[in-house]
């Protein structure tokens, strides 16, 4: 694959940006990889780990000169992020983000957005729930789905750049509107989190059953709601305060659904639980002929120590 | 390990009863295992893959001089199973049940055990999302946790025999009274099984997001929910229809925190959900370090084919 991008600028170097590093040298795409983290002990680490190819000491710096910015930040500082770089960027530069969320970032994003420079947002649907500069690994992406959200009046053939670069990432990629993202993400990802999050928040909170006794028993169920809700907080946090609406919109369903089967428990109705359970296992076949899952039972786990 | 039991009867033969089969080979812990499904489809499977030493075709038969009688069949079956076998059973003989509910297999087993017959309960915390004969495998219970719930009056000598048994098929074990254990399993298992099958009966159900896009994007998070919810729902209807108290215990207290999480949303009160989210990764930590998950990230899941 040619070099697509000849300098690409990363803003925030945590699991989304180093694992796209690392794919943008396997597959070539880029002449040079600067980066740039907030936290100085990120920078270092990066540093250490040869994570980019130039690591700088602030966003300013870091798009000098860049053909790709990708901002890699919390949804809530992507606004406060471009006011800064905004002045540095050159002409026809493209900018792009990686947040979990589309119509907010493009509030907080676009107004920022110099003549003459491009804005095309991205969300990678992969990651994993480590976090942080050694977190990254470069097939994060490899035949995941990166939805790729153009503002309107995008320039159609930095669209068409950008589409292929995702693809040389190794992501499948779909094109897709803010708000209609924003629904889909509420439901294969926020409103999952935010329940995980609560069932293991319970688990941690009962007077009745202790945190040793949930530690050790986990393997029945509960250890699967653990990988997500030890998910970074901070990015979860602003993902829930900036998709609010669709997300609340999915936990009413979520709520609604949950209620009609505690009332067929409360009521002794075998028959709805039965057809109930029957119906959800379609999907995971549909998930794992995919290619998004693996069939290998528990998800392949290796066996723990003993 | 030396022979524990001298011919052991399973009563049901999918995961559980096929893997402990297995297992109790490895640790060469019985003379002879004999198995019974009722499912003629089931008996041709495992006589095929000689799943067990030998296949009946009848409850009665597969307990005539069995010194241990394991019931694996769904919780709702346990009390029909029991009365059928119990005039065929040679007295000393051990019953035991390796059903998800303790309180009521007590109920629907123990009036039928005849004088001179024991009967104790267990439940080994472990599975996978795959059901019947061919799903199982000698390694399934290795450090998994096996509850031992013991009746009223239990014969110490048949207990400690018991215990050595399943430490044996790879198992570590703790004696647990039968309501603490239906409550400890609405906790670690029966309420993450339900709220998993709601969030995928949910998804499967919205109209603005249409099913292709929550296979394509499920690996935002989803895709964990429908592994659970993959399993096998007569299973997990009469778990639900017999452990109705504590459920719907945990399940309010689920959906307290799930609604003040919700407000919190509403309300935009980041503090309470970066608290809330921060709490949570301490319980993950706590998995891995007793060795009942892999810190590998994504469940160290294989790629998947693209």
């Amino acid at each position: 694959m040619p070099v697509m991008y000849n300098r690409v600028a990363l803003i925030g170097l945590g699991l989304i940006a180093g694992s796209m590093s690392l794919a943008i040298r396997r597959g070539k795409l880029a002449g040079e990889i600067v980066g740039f983290a907030k936290s100085a002990e990120t920078r270092a680490v990066a540093q250490e780990i040869n994570l980019v190819d130039r690591v700088v000491a602030s966003a300013a710096e870091a798009v000098q000169d860049a053909d790709l910015i990708v901002l890699a930040v919390p949804v809530g500082a992507m606004g406060s992020v471009m006011a800064e770089i905004a002045p540095h960027l050159k002409p026809g530069a493209v900018v792009t983000d990686v947040g979990s969320v589309k119509r907010s970032v493009f509030d907080a994003v676009i107004p920022h957005i110099p003549t003459g420079v491009h804005f095309i947002g991205t969300h990678p649907m992969a990651g994993t729930e480590h976090s942080g500069p050694r977190s990254g690994f470069a097939t994060l992406f490899d035949n995941r789905w990166c939805l790729i959200v153009p503002p309107e009046g995008v320039d159609q053939s930095e669209l068409d750049r950008l589409c292929a670069f995702w693809r040389g990432i190794g992501s499948n990629i779909e094109i897709m509107e803010p708000d209609h993202h924003d629904l889909v993400c509420a439901v294969v990802s926020h409103t999952p989190h935010l329940i995980a999050y609560t069932m293991v928040g319970v688990a941690d909170d009962l007077r009745r059953v202790t945190d040793q006794e949930v530690i050790k028993f986990s393997a029945a169920g509960f250890r699967d709601f653990t990988r997500i809700a030890a998910s970074d907080p901070t990015m979860w946090r602003d993902v829930f305060l900036t998709n609010k609406d669709a997300t609340l919109e999915i936990l009413g369903r979520f709520t609604e659904e949950l209620f009609a089967l505690q009332r067929a428990i409360r009521q002794g109705d075998g028959q709805q639980l039965f057809d109930y359970f029957t119906r959800t296992r379609a999907i995971r076949r549909g998930i794992i002929e995919a290619g998004q899952d693996t069939s290998a039972p528990d998800f392949g786990r290796a066996p723990t120590k003993s």
